[in-house]
Formats: C-alpha cells, sequence, structure tokens
C-alpha cells in the first residue's frame, strides 16, 4: 500500500529503486565441503573474487576526488594491504586445498582463526583491526556471490538506514546505491555536504521510514523536498520522472554558466579556484573557467608506492599542472602525508596515538632530510612555466614559516645559479588549519603572502572533533559561533595587509555555505571542479551587500540552531 | 679524568650517582636450555618475576598523581593487561615445561613469536603492539635479573640520553634513577615541566656528556647549574653535599610558607587551589593552607574496575572530600574519561582513530545513560557537608552547558522531593580546554558560574601537537603567542564578566610561568600539592604591578623565543 514519510531533503535528485534497509555486516557462513575434483575449480573462483575486490578498490580509489580522496582513501589503502597479505590468501589456499572446504565457508574460518589470534590477546588491544579483517573478508564474500547470482539486485537500490557515515558515502555510491534515507542527520552535517558533493540524493530525519519500509520494498525518493514514497503509484512515477528531466534540463543550463563570470547580484566579482590533485581535475578546472588551481594536491605521487618521487618526476607533474592552466595562477601545495594516510615509502610514522595531533604536513616535510628542499625545487622549476604559488600545509608557528621561506630563497638561489629559468618572484603561502596559526595571525602574517582557510581541520581542531568519528554524531560542524569568528578575523586581518585569502574545505565547495562566507567578508573560494558550476550559480544569485548588512546577526548567533537560522533566513 | 660539562639547569637538586648511558631497549638472549629437574624453579622464578613486574606497575601507578597520572598511566594500564594475558602466560609455561628452555630465553622465544604474528601481517599495522610486548616482556625480564643480582645497580643511578619523553620520567624515577641528562631539551619543555613537579634533577643541552660519559662513570649532576661533572674530585663531592644541605635547608624554609598567605609583593592576594584525585591529595592541600580544590579528578572512582560505581558509594568519596577540606571550597569535576584511559567497566570507546579528538569528558558523559545523573545526584549531595563547585569538562559547545545545566537543575529538585539536605546553591562551571569554547566565550559565559582553563588540553589543540608524541619533539609548548592570547582574553572576559576563573593545567603548577600568568590578569591557580609551597614562594617575590606593566611587550612577542626572552628578563 501506499505510503508517504517527510523527512528533510539533504542533497537533491530523484531516484526510484528498491529498499535495501541497513547494510549486512555479519558473515553468517554454514560449514560447507567440497570434492577433491573441485578444489582448483574452488580456488580460482575464489581468487577471481579477490581480484574483483582488489579491482574495485582500485575504481573506488581512483573515483574519489578532493576531501573525500583523503578520508575514505585510508580505508581502502589499508583495506588493499590486507588482501595482498600473504598470510590471509596462504591460509585460504590451504584451507581450501587441504580442508576441502567451499570458499566461502573457508573465507570465514580464516577470519575466526585471524580474529581469535587479536581477540585472545585483549580486546582492549585489537578490536579495531578485527574490523578491518571482517570487512576485506565481507568484501570477499560479497565479490563470491556477485558471480554466483547476477549483479541486478546491487545497481538502484535505495539504502534506508538509521544513518550513514561520512567515510562511508562513496563506497555506497560505487556499490551502485541510488539514494539514501536515514532517520538521523541534519541537512549541514558532514554526510550531508560529503552526500552533495558525490550528487548523491540524500534524505535526513525520517524515522517512520526505517520502521515501515522493507528489503526489496519499491520506494522513491525525493531529496529536493525530502519526500519518501512506499509503493509509488502511476502519478508518483509521472511525477519522479518529471523530477529528474527537470534535473537534467537544470544541469544543461549550469552547463552554460561554464563560460559566464562568477558574480553577484551587485557586480562583485568572486574567484573561483578549483582544488585538483590529477590531470582530469585540471582539465576540468580548466574547462569551467576556473581563476586558478587554489591547492594542488601533491600527496598522490607519494602514496601507492614504494620509493619516493624524485626531483625530476616531481618537477614534471607540476610542469604539466601550470601548462594545463594556460596562464591562470596554479597553487602548489608541499606534501601533506600524516600518519592517518598509509603511504607505502614509509615516510610517514605509523604509530602515533593520535595522528591527526601528530607529524603531518610540514612537520613531517621538515623532518625527513631533503624532502621538502627537493620538492620546492622542482615547484620552483615549474614556476618557470606559468605563474605559480608555494601553500604549505599544518603550519602552526611563525618559526615554521621563517625556516620555509628561507629553504625556499636557498633554493631559488640554487636554481638560478644552476642555470634553470624560473620565476622572479613564487609567492609562498599557509594553509590556515591550525588554530594557533589562525589566532597568532598579526605574529605571523608579514612572513607569508597569501593565505588558505582549511576549513575541514580548522573545525576538527577548534572543536576538538574528529570528523571521521562516526561516535561523535553530528558534533563535527563548522556552525559553531568560534569557527565563524575565526574565519571572519583571519579574512578581515588578510584583507587589510592586502594578502589574498581563499577557503579551501569542504564549507566552500558547497552552495549551501556560500551566503555564510560571503557574509564573513570571503572572496576567494577553492574548491573541487564537481561543484563549481553550483556554486557559481548560487552566487550569481546572491547580493554581496545584503549579505555582508545581515553578517552581525551571523557574529551574534550564540549555537548551532542560531546559525542555521540565519542560514535560512 | 674529571671533566665537566655545562648544560641548562632545568630541574633543580644534586646528584651523584653512576652514569647509565641511554636505557637498553633490545633483549639480546641466547638459547639456554635446562634440565628437566629444574622445570619447576624456573617456572616459579619467571612468576616471581612476573609478579614483581606487576607490583612495580601498581606501585608506579599509586605514586603518580596529578597530570601524569593521566598520562603515564594509560601505558601502564595497558601493560599490565599484558602481563594478565593468558596467550602470553601459558606460551610461557609450556616453553619452560615442555621445550625446557631456561625463563630468559623462553620469554625471547614467546616474544618474537607474538611479534612474527603482527609483523607478517603487515608492518603497517601492527608496528605499535609490538613495541608494547617488547616493553612488557623487557620489565619481565630486567626483574628475572634483578632477582639474579642484587639491586643495588638500579638505584642510585644518572640517565645519560639524547632525550627524555614525558611520559618516562615518573617510571625513570620510579626505577631508582636519581638525575636525568639530556643532549636535547629546554627547560621549557614538557618534560622539564613534569621533572620540576617530581623533583627530578634534570640538566638539557649537553650533547658533550652523551658522548664522554660511560656505563658505570662516577658522576655529579647539579640540576639548578646545567653543570656535570665527570669523575668528580673531593671539592667536587663536598660541593655536592653543600648543594643537598642547601637544598634541605631550602625545604625547611618552604615548609614554612604553609601557614603564610600567598600575596604578592605589591600586596595583592593570590588563590591557591589544589588538584587532587586522592585522600591523601586532600589532606596535603588543608594542611598546605590551598584556598580549596580546584580540581577534584573522579576518574579514579571508575578506572581499574569492571563495573561502574553507584550512587552511594560516589556520594561518600564525594563527601569525604568537602568534609576533609573544612569549609574551603571543593570544586568536583564531573567524569574525564576517554579513549585513551583504560577503563575496564568498558565506558570509553576503544578504537577511535584520534581518542583525543574523540569521545571524551562530557561527552562520553552524556552518551551513556544515567552516566551523569548519577554522578550529579552524587555530588549534589555531598553538597549538603560544605562548599562545593561542579566543573564539566571538554566542552565545546553552549549547546552542552546548556544539557548540563537543565540535568543539574532536574537532579537539584529530584533530591529535594527525595528529601536530601541539599545547598542552597550549587555553581557550575567549565573547563575551557576545547579552544572552540575560549574563542566562543561571549556566546558562552552567560551559562557558567565559572570558568577553569585546562592549559594541557587546550595547547594540545590551539597546535593540533599531541604532548604524548614524542616524534614532536619539544612542540608542545605553552609558549606560544595565540595560546597566551586565548588565556588573557579568557581571564579578561571572566574577571568583565564577575566570574572567577582558574588555570589548572601543569602550567599553574610551575613557579616557571607564574610571572606569564600574572602578567596574563591571572589571580587564581589550581596546582597539585606537591609544588604548592614553591608557587606559594614564587608569587611573594613578584610584583603584580610591575609585571602587568610588562604585559604588553609579552603579548608583542612574535614567537616562542620572543616569549622565553621576556619569561629571563
Amino acid at each position: 500500500m501506499r505510503q508517504e514519510f517527510h523527512g528533510v531533503g539533504a542533497s537533491r535528485g530523484s531516484a526510484l529503486g528498491r529498499a535495501r534497509v541497513r547494510l549486512p555486516h555479519a558473515l553468517e557462513v554454514a560449514e560447507e565441503r567440497i570434492g577433491r575434483d573441485q578444489v582448483e575449480s574452488e580456488l580460482a573462483r575464489l581468487h577471481a573474487a579477490i581480484d574483483t575486490v582488489r579491482g574495485e578498490i582500485h575504481v573506488l580509489r581512483e573515483r574519489l576526488h578532493g576531501a573525500l580522496a583523503h578520508e575514505v582513501g585510508e580505508f581502502l589503502d589499508l583495506h588493499t594491504l590486507l588482501l595482498d597479505d600473504p598470510e590471509l590468501l596462504q591460509g585460504l589456499d590451504a584451507l581450501i586445498r587441504t580442508g576441502h572446504y567451499a570458499a566461502d565457508y573457508a573465507l570465514r574460518l580464516q577470519r575466526d582463526r585471524i580474529a581469535s589470534v587479536f581477540e585472545a590477546m585483549d580486546d582492549a588491544y585489537f578490536r579495531s583491526r578485527v574490523d578491518d579483517i571482517d570487512q576485506v573478508i565481507g568484501r570477499i564474500h560479497a565479490a563470491l556471490h556477485r558471480r554466483d547470482h547476477d549483479t541486478q539486485g546491487v545497481a538502484g537500490e535505495i539504502l534506508i538506514a538509521d544513518n550513514v557515515a561520512p567515510a562511508e558515502l562513496a563506497q555506497l555510491q560505487t556499490q551502485g546505491v541510488m539514494a539514501i534515507v536515514t532517520s538521523a542527520g541534519s541537512a549541514l552535517s558532514h554526510s550531508a555536504i560529503l552526500a552533495r558533493s558525490l550528487h548523491l540524493p540524500l534524505v535526513v530525519g525520517t524515522a517512520q521510514a526505517l520502521l515501515k519500509i522493507n528489503d526489496g520494498d519499491a520506494v522513491v525518493v525525493d531529496g529536493g523536498t525530502g519526500t519518501v514514497i512506499l509503493e509509488p503509484n502511476a502519478d508518483d512515477l509521472r511525477a519522479h520522472r518529471a523530477r529528474v528531466r527537470e534535473l537534467a534540463r537544470e544541469r544543461k543550463q549550469l552547463h552554460r554558466l561554464r563560460r559566464e563570470p562568477t558574480i553577484t547580484l551587485d557586480g562583485v566579482d568572486i574567484k573561483l579556484y578549483a582544488n585538483a590533485e590529477s590531470r582530469e581535475d585540471v582539465a576540468e578546472a580548466h574547462a569551467l573557467g576556473a581563476a586558478g588551481v587554489g591547492l594542488y594536491r601533491t600527496e598522490f605521487l607519494f602514496l601507492q608506492r614504494h620509493e619516493l618521487p624524485d626531483e625530476d618526476e616531481q618537477f614534471r607533474a607540476y610542469r604539466d599542472v601550470v601548462l594545463g592552466m594556460t596562464g591562470r595562477v596554479v597553487t602548489i601545495r608541499t606534501l601533506d602525508l600524516g600518519a592517518d594516510k598509509a603511504d607505502k615509502t614509509g615516510l610517514a610514522l605509523r604509530d602515533e596515538p593520535n595522528p591527526a595531533l601528530g607529524v603531518r604536513g610540514v612537520r613531517l616535510s621538515m623532518a625527513r632530510d631533503g624532502l621538502l628542499e627537493t620538492q620546492l625545487r622542482a615547484i620552483l622549476r615549474a614556476s618557470g612555466y606559468g605563474p605559480l604559488r608555494v601553500l604549505v600545509p599544518m603550519v602552526s608557528a611563525t618559526e615554521e614559516m621563517r625556516a620555509v621561506r628561507t629553504l625556499l630563497d636557498k633554493v631559488a638561489a640554487d636554481l638560478r645559479r644552476e642555470g634553470h629559468e624560473i620565476a622572479e618572484r613564487v609567492p609562498l603561502g599557509a594553509m590556515i588549519e591550525v588554530p594557533a596559526a589562525a589566532l597568532a595571525l598579526p605574529a605571523f602574517i608579514g612572513a607569508v603572502d597569501f593565505l588558505s582557510i582549511g576549513t575541514n581541520d580548522l573545525v576538527q581542531y577548534l572543536l576538538a572533533v574528529d570528523r571521521n568519528n562516526e561516535a561523535l554524531g553530528d558534533m563535527y560542524t563548522p556552525l559553531h559561533p568560534a569557527v565563524l569568528r575565526v574565519i571572519r578575523d583571519v579574512i578581515k586581518l588578510a584583507k587589510a595587509r592586502g594578502k589574498p585569502v581563499a577557503v579551501c574545505g569542504e564549507m566552500a565547495g558547497d552552495p549551501a555555505f556560500a551566503p555564510l562566507l560571503l557574509a564573513l567578508g570571503l572572496e576567494e573560494f577553492s574548491l573541487h571542479p564537481a561543484t563549481l558550476l553550483e556554486l557559481r550559480r548560487a552566487i550569481r544569485g546572491l547580493s554581496l551587500e545584503r549579505l555582508r548588512k545581515r553578517a552581525p546577526a551571523l557574529l551574534r548567533a550564540r549555537d548551532r540552531a542560531g546559525i542555521e537560522a540565519w542560514l535560512r533566513a
């Protein structure tokens, strides 16, 4: 029977599909033996599944962009490590070859065997490791069954769950989930921001849907209005199709904005830079008319490999970005690796109790002999090919910035002496993401040429809330009076001192936050190309003067509810 | 031959002893078998050593006070967990019983066996776990040998090392180390602060000492002047004895300050509250004339046990503190447990990637049904016995404070209805340790009756530096312009609004920082009784007026060097 549920539309889009209620987690398999003659085919079946999973993870890794690449990427890298682990693989083979177990049951046995080693030691230690193993084994198990049945069931599903963690989102989309409906959550939560950047329809705050909808039910979800319809009728289906057409039309209109300026209703020019880390990102940024690259991430050169990229390899990568942007400025961020990124070069530390408060970014670059110098040489050499800036991550004190400046000057002198053609002047900037750097900016700003506010980490440190920690629910939010005040103060001081300042966190890429950032004085955004046109459209519909008049009310807000009310008004 | 080395005196005291150069880490043991008839005695020898280690850890745990209890405690708790692990113990027994290995070699084999399981999986995962196992096995090994030889060698040693981590200090002292000499470090480092609070002589910055001094050499260390003498002559020994006498005399004079007021040279009364978590702390605080208890930690009621303390047990503990302070105010902090504290009740989460940014303090108290309500009931019931305040840790937003206030009011109404005699009014305060709480204080201060600045965590979050992460060297420091500015702003606003404000981090307990905190406007300190008299003496030698005149210069300092220069002046 048709039923309608109403939640909050958190990410636009209309989806029609069968419901999948919550995600299966446990691995329940009955004991199953195979004949001696089936051993080879069972082994082949298992290894095909493992290869499938390896491929899936690889594809997923490639599809990730921007902040997601960093958040989800680490989990995926760990899973790849486990997949390649000889102990796991040999154990499975032995169980099938000598135990004559079916692949499913071998997986289960091997999982229990590994888990028991950790669990026997002590829960306090090893539970988190068991979780990773469970996830990898679960993936292989799912792949085994995807080969047995058709793949119809995976595509076109709509997930109905109590809540969805930010780190799950990209994975769910790749698994074929078309839309998500949750009982908990807010339209301004971290998950909602990510869903919008993935263009994955999301409705939050509908407890009824989880209670009433069963696995396999037909469901229509409207992520715009927040409506969820169980057992839709002909009218509902017509409305769904109309919405899909309307969204396609809109997307086409959006496409026309490629060649338009990003200008507010009252005629103020706003600069939209792109965050990029691949050739495709750079090409897209160029095609969409980005003002330049505001944040070029260099971690990808260092991840997934066993040796460090040398100066020439780095130089070619940076030069290609500069050439790709045909004269628009390119901002290259020095290595922002930390213990939470699973690099294979052994650069990052492994056993930090709080990696987010550990040897990350410039701290790591300076701790390893020659690392920063090689990178700065490569960047400066690329500066001969077009306008370039250097951006330093995780700066917390003036001393660090001075040390980088000294090294940059030395490298420039060395390169000139060696006969390289480099730019007259390469601006040096700092990421503002450590609260101390933001708060000590008056002592600090003389040492930099430009600033980029990294709201993702800044919010994390200001609130002491790890944004990847699901147990904290929606405590991670930029909508806190302290966050707004810090952003406002940094922008104000930078402008007073004539230093360009951008915001480059997820907040900058979400049109929902554009009014707020404009009200706080921001005139430069740096975001992934995926949402650049949507942000441009949003900004073209806003009046800067009106927003700035409303800024005092925003800064008077005492809590999140007050800020959300301001955003809604 | 006599040699003299000069470093920086970082913690006063004079020590004479044999040198131990760096700490042994590796466990190198040759294969050794025993006869069948020796099995039982070897098993007895091993278990005696394990019991010794268990006892040592227990004693060490008990001796820890204040901040140290939290920093070092977690390591010790993990070691206790490993010591009690049946897999470890049974494996050892089996090696001795059936393999006829000597206990030393059994330890080595069992260590390698456990380590190989982790190392085979993947370095990226398991190295940190191997470190813990190494430390526990190393402790047992040391205990085995302590039984074989006399214990002379342990007591009276002077550690010469490149650097010493804060978390090691208390452990080293308990192991009998009399003084420490390091090549790296600063007198204002975290380790130096802890060494002073432990009254453990420390000289930093003497690279020569590490190069020239060998294991077993006789050494005299003067932690006041920073002088280290190798092979001291008769004059040196006389001078050492004179210093020891002088220090004893000083301590006697200090003792006389028990009954003196804490008053600056220009007659301003400064309040010194005590941080406490045991009956002994409270008694000492009372005897030393503390103004009250500024921070009573309640974690000890929840740690090291399997079930939660009920309301009555908590009530009795809090009432005893109130009675012990005979009318001076007692500030009880609600549970500040987090994932980094190894409780056995299962309250805290286990697998947070960044526990310092996770479900800690009030977040945990609110996440567990009834936990905060039971504690508030117990605290309010104790308020019938003397002046009491409630302090809430890890507050980051106004919403949290409002929620606690609502619960406190409800609990008060419930208790009155039930006929309990409780205080008319129990002030409710917030720890200021999350940067967002400090920065949003204007929106926030209306919701609190008093404030306590927890500099330990505040510095950690402001700088994004985990203070227990050795790899960060001395990056953890309160001497950053942003830290000073935040402390100054919080004090200023609190005073303007007539709300009492104290500092309760390690910074408050170290006389070296007293001029700085007084200059920033502070008039209430909360510190462990161990250094209360030293702080009183320091304050009695300072002129508040002169310091406040010098405050603008302090706030103009652009970096750590500038702030250190101010402190020296």
